[in-house]
């Protein structure tokens, strides 16, 4: 996986996130600064995905044709393709769920929402955030015990409509579609799972909750309960628990 | 099922149907009105299925309570439960779909929008309706070669964001999810399956096409374009294709 | 305005209207088809405006890149802009509504749905139909009493949001919204008003109801009950009532 | 106003609050909690409007018949009504906006995303939060300067659609719309606003957006721009600016 940014809240927030990853030994190391972004340190998680942590950024200033009509909206709203306003989340697969998510939240400050825990004791599954959105960060079990693998990103709409728009979107272009929209039960959010040409899982999603409890009980979920399938009973297709990128040589691809 | 009523357009299209069931020999005659209808012609379709033609209606005039603030609306939107709007269209098995679908071209004038016709030219599904909306009445196959069964009654709403809040309020009032909300290939409607109480698939509906052209071809759809599921690519649940009521006795139900 | 073209529903369906627009001294006669349509007959309804009546087309065929994924759907869904569906309807301005409202039940055999009668007697405006969708017609007065110009061409989408959507469009590309989206009172369809750069007045709508009734009454709307403003209270703006193509010298723009 | 209850993050963030809020003077002591809430320290800001500080709550248990089938949701989702999922914002009148505004990011530790500053340098206007949410506390001016009143409470829903059934529920139980759904210009939230049964403006809102970014600049509203109406060009209603509760006796009322 390429490297995923992480801004912190304050330069001194940044130094704070800097000492405890030093701490734990999984530090590589400041860079300069570079496409907007000024210094960064670089880490990698206990599963060996590759992180930045930075703090000072140049602000986005949208050319002349861009310049949107109100000015608290960084850009003209243009509606092309799925039209989708940031991104979301990631979702990076871990060998070992709990060492990498139990690292997320001592050296990286995140909040554990909710989170997998099988009949055998085993984590398959951590939803973290640090702020109100039900998730920023989550790790999924990898399903050949592969390390620092993408599951997908994921790209905000407001509506579930432009989740929907976006299926149609897809199905005319050519995107191929593992998932079609529905509602996810872990977080709620609803979903839209495609391909991107590049092989990678990319989700268009909207909705879930908002956590405005500062001391909210993390919701585990067992076996049983996560093979109910989703919200509304849609069986997760099998290609979803086992496809990441890079790809397994050998293993199933997702289309 | 129990009896399925159908308004002719005028006194004088009523005339018209019955002569034309009535050539058919599927007919059972006259009965007094009831229940806010005038007079109802009988019959069954080749099936066996019972309807009822008619003209005169009884005009609904709300109580006091009920009247709405809009004068072109029958009654107040109270918003309860799925807060459905109206009856859509009714789909019922058929030993013979190709028979059913003719008798019901020819002799109630209906318009034949889509068609399945499997690998072995025997007809799958009949969409039917005899305005501009693209279904009325639905014929599929009975996978027990069974008579005379229903397989939905489907309810319209406006919009798609209620076929996904009908999704949550069954889901809360233990309403058995048969299919999540989603997108038919045929027809193009959106859906959401479930089965009500009293053992019947009901469906929430909204979408899907008008039909302004008059001369507008049947789409026929083959095996192969059926076997790629719905419109975005979710296979519809066995049950489906196999569940109607009343029950084939000994068969599996859909929950 | 332009030719506003009405497809018969059957080559018998042509001759009967022809023959009732003859008789009302009304009629111009045949022209040759273009564009994809055969024969018309060209006529004005009493206020001037021009329409041809035809029966033959030449059926849309996309070329491979905009061929879609579902075969029951006319061109690939490219989602452009606010990715109108269709004609919806078309609003002309008539000096007399009363006398162009009758000769579209009479000559051309329209439905009578909704229409405004004023404290003095006179019609104000008139919502006509050929199917069951709540209008394809509407006639509403000419403010200065000129005769022959459009209120507004409306685009149908299948969803309100698509319509919400529409606005920020609007906005965004210097389409004066004339109107922000919001439900009308009369006919219930759901609107955003703007004025496309050659100066019409275009409806991106949605929404509304459906006649399935063959006897429904007329909806009748008095003076007072208009100056209760839109279905949710919005007063409507001045320029609606008054503004249209083409303008009368002199008189206030929308915009 | 009744009492505007502000839950501190952690016993630490509320000793820090208890102590900021403390040194402006504007104490007024702790009382012992009580409806779930613990302990709670009382104040009032500049304007006069009375809050309480507060950590510990006692967690809702949903009886048996509302418990949800999803585990991570507070309550079964019944859908009367709005059907609002939680509080989402207040919006108190002030005399002075500025003195408050200051008060609550200095004090409170609110961020100030936008505002706006009349031509002779007045402040009319300050959207606050303590999270990415894009308003938690608005303060705008009271038009009568008036101490201490409420403009409205605003009720969060997940959806625009709900907003547009909403004002449907409003109209059929008169439930006065004083404001019908659109965009605000100002954070960008869809919005109906009505007065409830005991004179209080309410809003069902939605959407809007988040901010991610620390160090996002306040943006700043000119008299000019806010002329311009809400985001669509809808002109605000007059009562809007003015009407407030407790009423101004003498003061025309919202309807």
């Amino acid at each position: 996986m390429a490297l995923c940014g992480l801004r912190a809240w304050s330069p001194e927030a940044l130094e704070r996130r800097v000492a405890a990853v030093e701490a734990t030994g999984l530090g590589e190391g400041w860079t300069e600064g570079s496409r907007g972004r000024g210094p960064g340190y670089r880490f990698r998680d206990p599963d060996g995905h590759r992180f930045e942590l930075y703090y000072e950024v140049e602000r986005y200033d949208p050319p002349e044709h861009l310049r949107p009509s109100l000015k608290n909206q960084p850009q003209r709203y243009t509606g092309r393709g799925a039209a989708v306003k940031r991104l979301d989340h990631v979702n990076v697969l871990a060998a070992d769920v709990r060492a990498s998510r139990e690292f997320a939240q001592q050296a990286l400050d995140y909040r554990l929402y909710e989170r997998i825990e099988l009949d055998d004791g085993s984590e398959a599954g951590a939803w973290l955030s640090v702020s109100i959105a039900a998730h920023e960060l989550i790790y999924t079990r990898d399903a050949y015990g592969a390390r620092g693998r993408l599951h997908h990103l994921a790209f905000w709409v407001d509506t579930r409509e432009e989740c929907l728009r976006a299926a149609d979107l897809f199905l005319d272009n050519d995107i191929h579609i593992e998932a079609a929209p529905s509602k996810h039960a872990i977080a709620q959010g609803f979903f839209l799972y495609g391909i991107e040409p590049g092989g990678n899982r990319i989700e268009v999603t909207t909705g879930g909750y908002f956590v405005f409890d500062p001391d909210q009980p993390t919701v585990v979920w067992s076996s049983a309960e996560r093979a109910k399938g989703q919200a509304w009973g849609v069986q997760t297709v099998e290609s979803f628990h086992t496809y990441g990128t890079p790809p397994v040589p050998g293993a199933p691809l997702a289309h």
